[in-house]
């Protein structure tokens, strides 16, 4: 039971709760900590509707990469630190809940672990919309903290 | 971690399958297992709208309260099956997400683990609204199935 434990992390606090939550869990299963650092792609529609239009959107991408990419492997460090034996880090690009779930999917996890608050947008902190998708929508047992 | 697991059961199969889950995670932390059912009261409200107004609503609170111990009790049976050691049943009456949520937070239990369909009413079905209410409102993780 458990052998694969997702945990969305976006670097808040409530995430590294989470995290705390699911290390403890692989702990008990023997299993592995699969952490996703979700970034949105930064669209042509969106720059649109800025005062100032980048001169280089492309880049910007990059910037939300590198960014998601370190805030992955702050988790995956945390998660070392909590002791947790088995963790790998991911970064993927897209909207936050339907990221999650396709990712989830694919990779066969048998549990995500998340916060109900604190996943990255505003929307998700007033509504905890992200945790009550990613529990309407996954194939797997969702644990919310 | 998760010494107190409350599986909300309403003798569903997907009740069954959150309360299947709920007994292996038990036996992993050596936790306890309360299966808690809840009823809704018969009202006096409820009854004027009926086209037939029952000559005693006390005693239909009564046959309510006792199947809701027959389904909690069946639930502790099939948890008893499952291999569980520590396994208590529970009635109560009220609203569904607010009665689990309270008497959660009564019992101090660590964890609730819940189907997102299948807790009783039209609605909860449809909606999967009993599962996300629950896990807006516990203060307590809650494992969605």
């Amino acid at each position: 039971m458990f052998q694969k434990i997702l945990v969305p992390f976006d670097g808040s606090s409530n995430a590294e709760a989470a995290l705390k939550k699911a290390v403890e869990l692989a702990d008990l299963t023997g299993g592995e900590v699969l952490i996703l650092t979700v970034y949105r792609h930064h669209s042509m529609l969106e720059a649109s509707f800025s005062m100032v239009r980048p001169s280089d959107p492309g880049n910007m991408d990059d910037i939300m990469r590198t960014h998601a990419r370190e805030v992955a492997d702050h988790g995956k460090k945390v998660a070392q630190d909590l002791g947790a034996g088995k963790v790998r880090a991911f970064v993927k690009a897209g909207q936050p809940a339907r990221t999650i779930v396709a990712w989830a999917a694919e990779k066969d996890v048998d549990l995500i672990v998340l916060s109900s608050r604190g996943m990255g947008s505003i929307e998700g902190y007033l509504l905890g919309s992200v945790s009550h998708k990613v529990t309407a929508l996954a194939k797997c047992p969702v644990m919310v903290f």
